[in-house]
């Protein structure tokens, strides 16, 4: 699977994980190149079930966390499994002795794989900075999306349908590992890192400013619906009852959008009349409510192609909202070069997406996921020669 | 600001970029250790006055987004200034000839860059695969998300809060960056990379399953609020008006649910009635309304503090929602070796965040961001005595 040209050809790392982040983190540095084996107990993991499910029952959710890696599967409550899961960490090889895993084994301590390997490399991915669990929906609920999102008039949370916050992790802790292995090819020097779940949610709400915000102002942020804070975007209803997001960000975006939907003139009096400059964000963003009111009649009174057309070679930003049905048996998808109809065992064909990152050797497009267990035999063989 | 033991220690970045995702990426290398020079034009980018906005006017989000890099600034429209930017990625050193960006100036070009610097690496973050322009919210209306997002009998789409896709392209040009560099490392070769917005919300979304899904059923995932889609997971208001997240993934956790909230005898009844299997996924999430209509009335009956004691020594997954006013304003917050009060050059004392990646060497905490082109006379006295 591994592609000699590919950037991370070489690279060896032993993945003991289970639901969204690790394995993400895993797949993303198989589908640059790597070689990337996960061990599971015998049977699987927790997710080898989770949903969504092909109508055959298979969970597609493991299927699509699992691309291009190699599966073995050890008994992990006999003290020979255990032993063969810390060899393989071991003994992979001077470009491996990397684990990743949001596991806690006693016998997959830093401590236990130090002592075999001092140069280790080792991310363990953990719910709370204090070691107690947490996943993805607890921690959004805790930091303040959900409370924030939907419409003005709404009182309780709105969760969010992607696990915004598994995703960031697994890529943080893909980042993780390419840093540390960095280090050891300079200095030699192995790494043990810990990510908490909790933590890349805070990290990434602070980078965003709505920590400091809420510090400084004292306030929450308004709850504003699907408009844009500090700018003008917004959803419309077309004519056949399609929704359409457009977003103006710039000065001509704004000078487009007032021309195509023919309200040029009456802006330009209602600025006046308010005392407003519409090319600036802060003005367009406290007038929102005013200047979608204008907008309105005429998206609904064109189609979504016509709205479509007319947007279509103007500065403004816009899409047209899809669902995923929509997503998926739309032509477009199939036919970016991100995604390919592979051949998945015990599924069939299904649509697969390769990395977002285009670069030399990364090409190949995406790899089934393994048969859980079938790569045991060849791993432990091929290791065992080393 | 990089210190020698930082996992990142010596490589150098240049990045000419604006808003979140480049930004990002670069700070999330400058906060393990690596050089980020960031170049904007003369007067800054257009995200220079992007809200969130300090009380003083000041960017929150700028502050946020360009922590513990260094800044320089160069005119963009005369020639010199250009070839001053090329001279900077070209002439950083063997651990440098590195450019992140989201701009497409054509004195930027990979062409002429790599015609100074044949082991040249860029990465380039666009909108939509076939290069034209694209921003999170467009990207997110064309995906799937918002029209499965709220409550069940909602017609229109909801928008994220979160830039989610911002924030994984982010991280995927982190991961780009440090693959490629760990090619150039073995086999002297560079990499022109592209990383569009729109590849990055199709790949995680695939990743996921949500593309297979629909594939195989031809259907669209069902709107279903707050709870968890194959599994039981869902909000509860307390007596006191809050809002708690509860979440059971496996047998335990539901089993200690039913016996906190003194329904494990009813819920066995109903379970008996219905013909269901409450230890299994797929039946918590069949049954939903019907388990959720039976704990309600616990929560209703308690305060968020005496379910808070009620859950907490048991394995149910649980969390209270909090406002990111709330989030600032708790003393745990602070408490976190990831948050610190910094003295941010242009605001003043503002919570920040650092990387959640725990790991020797990148414990230093949050560094403030520059003051728009501070550093422009150093660095180019440095680059110049290479």
């Amino acid at each position: 699977m591994t592609l000699p040209g590919a950037p991370l050809a070489g690279l060896r790392i032993i993945e003991v994980s289970s639901f969204v982040a690790a394995p993400l983190g895993g797949m993303t540095l198989a589908q640059l190149g790597a070689e990337v084996i996960r061990v599971d107990p015998i049977g699987g993991a927790p997710d080898t079930t989770r949903w969504p499910l092909a109508p055959n029952g298979a969970s597609l959710y493991w299927a699509g966390l699992n691309k291009g890696k190699r599966s073995v599967t050890l008994d992990f409550r006999s003290p020979d499994g255990q032993r063969a899961v810390a060899d393989l960490v071991a003994e992979s090889g001077p470009d491996g002795g990397i684990l990743l895993t949001n596991a806690g084994y006693p016998w997959l301590s830093p401590e236990v794989l130090k002592a075999r390997r001092p140069d280790l490399i080792l991310l363990r991915i953990t719910g709370r900075h204090d070691g107690t669990p947490a996943v993805d929906y607890t921690v959004n609920a805790g930091i303040g999306f959900p409370l924030t999102t939907g419409d003005g008039d709404r009182h309780g949370p709105v969760n969010h349908v992607l696990p915004a916050w598994d995703v960031a992790c697994g890529l943080y802790a893909a980042v993780g590992l390419l840093a540390a292995e960095r280090r050891r090819r300079r200095t030699g020097a192995g790494s043990v890192i810990t990510l908490p779940l909790e933590d890349v949610a805070l990290a990434v709400t602070g980078h965003l400013g709505f920590l400091a915000e809420a510090q400084l102002t004292g306030r929450n942020r308004p709850r504003i619906g699907n408009h844009l804070y500090g700018g003008f975007a917004r959803d419309f209803r077309t004519r056949d009852d399609a929704a359409v997001l457009v977003v103006t960000l710039t000065k001509p975006h704004f000078a487009d959008l007032a021309r195509v939907t023919g309200r040029a003139e009456t802006l330009a009096a209602v600025e006046k009349a308010l005392g407003a400059d519409f090319a600036v964000d802060n003005d367009r963003y406290e007038h929102r409510e005013v200047i979608a009111a204008l907008l309105a009649p005429w998206f609904a009174g064109h189609t979504a192609d016509e709205v479509a057309g007319a947007l279509r070679d103007t500065s403004v930003l816009w899409e047209r909202y899809r669902t995923f049905a929509e997503l998926a048996a739309d032509p477009g998808t199939l036919a970016s070069s991100l995604v390919s109809l592979i051949d998945q065992p015990g599924i069939g064909r299904i649509l697969a997406t390769g990395t977002p990152l285009a670069m030399e050797g990364a090409g190949a497009g995406p790899q089934p996921a393994p048969v859980l267990g079938a790569d045991t035999e060849a791993v432990l063989n091929e290791l065992r020669g080393q």
